[in-house]
């Protein structure tokens, strides 16, 4: 089988070009070794979809970044913890802004990417790992579509459970999501059917990241509608108390920690 | 096996994106439905480099090109054959100077574009399939990397004979390729020597192109040194007589008919 990937740490590979070629430092990648070359995530669905996304957008400054996520910023208070910390876009403008933050990755590349960033307090863990060590949190941040962590039916119990482990009282979730049913489009509308049809929700995507030799395991990820997110919710320590969508097709959900 | 794409006119395809990006008509790719996403080809090699590069550039002005591009151009004279035609690009600028132009391109996808665009001459062919038909030309040209037709040791010779059916006397080919033998990165460097070591050469790329849910089967495509061209052109129908470098590690390397 010619052209399997590495297994690796893609996103931190995929971070340290992006940071090199915003910052215009390091080996950076090159055309024929003259031209310059955006970084570009490569993003496999397993029905053989294959999408080939810039991913400048992971270190963004604020001022490029999408309304939803200002607004996400402006949520958050008391701990924060920013589940999916990345290159550090948000823990960043948090701790410009007098918020405690820590930041939490499961990739060793982003997290120290984060770490010359500046982002002071980092996790390199899984939630549930976290959760057994036994900090508390005000706030949950989850951008970046990284409402996509719970998965599907079968894994978002232990991850919304392990937040509440993680939670103080009163503490929120400000998650960030997209609708996937919004397209017309064949290509996803039948896998949304298929996806039905095994058992699992319409957007419960089956991916593989790539970048240069390396790739990730499969993994899902999840893209739901508010509806959805409310039945997932729903017998979890959590309540959904707001869906802010202003961006429609991408929203913001607030859970709360039931009393 | 998950994530096989499905086999289709990858490059077809991936043009019609490019074009409605560009001319703001018909579908166009968008993230989540709203915002604007650029059309990336995707391009696997078959030890499992992956590579993501805007498709942009297959339709670009003459103010957007690589300076090579425009001294080839310059060089064109009498009937030309436009191999692997594209988006028309070339094609489109050899017309509006008055050259008489025939693009060729396996992809009836790109035929497709070059006719919308208003290249007037166009066959959907191999080189092979086309010398059976007869016609002549004056020059060749195979621009955008295209020297990688010559494929190998192995299809060179039958390639640079079919070009030799189709000229006429004192006709002259004009190809731009790269020397990939300019990098430090041991992706490459490693690749070269596995290949050598199979009795390829260094640079004879086993590649597969993706766009969306289709792929193309495993093509092989040359990026050689001019001194490796000048090897394969020994004992074919052709003298190389002359290799512009001058855009270094990019080259126009220029044939001609032997008596």
């Amino acid at each position: 089988m010619p052209g399997e990937p590495r297994v690796g740490d893609v996103f931190g590979e995929l971070l340290r070009d992006v940071y090199a070629v915003r910052s215009g430092t390091g080996p950076r990648p090159l055309a024929g070794g003259r031209l310059p070359r955006p970084v570009i995530e490569v993003i496999e669905r397993d029905d053989g979809l294959i999408y080939g996304a810039p991913a400048d957008h992971y270190l963004a400054e604020p001022d490029e970044w999408q309304p939803y996520d200002h607004r996400a910023v402006d949520r958050a208070r008391g701990a924060v913890l920013d589940i999916g910390v990345g290159g550090g876009r948000i823990a960043l403008e948090l701790q410009r802004r007098g918020v405690a933050v820590t930041g939490l990755d499961v990739s060793a590349g982003a997290v120290e990417m984060c770490r010359r960033r500046g982002v002071r307090d980092l996790v390199l863990a899984t939630v549930d790992e976290h959760a057994a060590i036994g900090p508390r949190y005000d706030t949950f941040v989850l951008l970046g579509n990284n409402l996509g962590l719970l998965e599907g039916r079968d894994r978002a119990p232990a991850f919304l459970a392990a937040l509440g482990a993680l939670a103080r009282p009163g503490a929120e979730i400000i998650a960030q999501g997209s609708d996937p049913y919004r397209t017309t489009d064949p290509l996803h509308t039948g896998y949304h059917r298929a996806n039905r049809a095994r058992g699992r929700l319409g957007g419960q995507l089956r991916l593989r990241l790539r970048y240069r030799e390396f790739g990730t395991p499969w993994f899902d990820y999840l893209v739901c509608s508010p509806e959805e997110l409310a039945e997932l919710v729903h017998g979890s320590p959590w309540r959904l108390t707001d869906v802010d969508t202003a961006d429609a097709p991408y929203y913001l959900a607030t859970l709360r920690l039931a009393d």
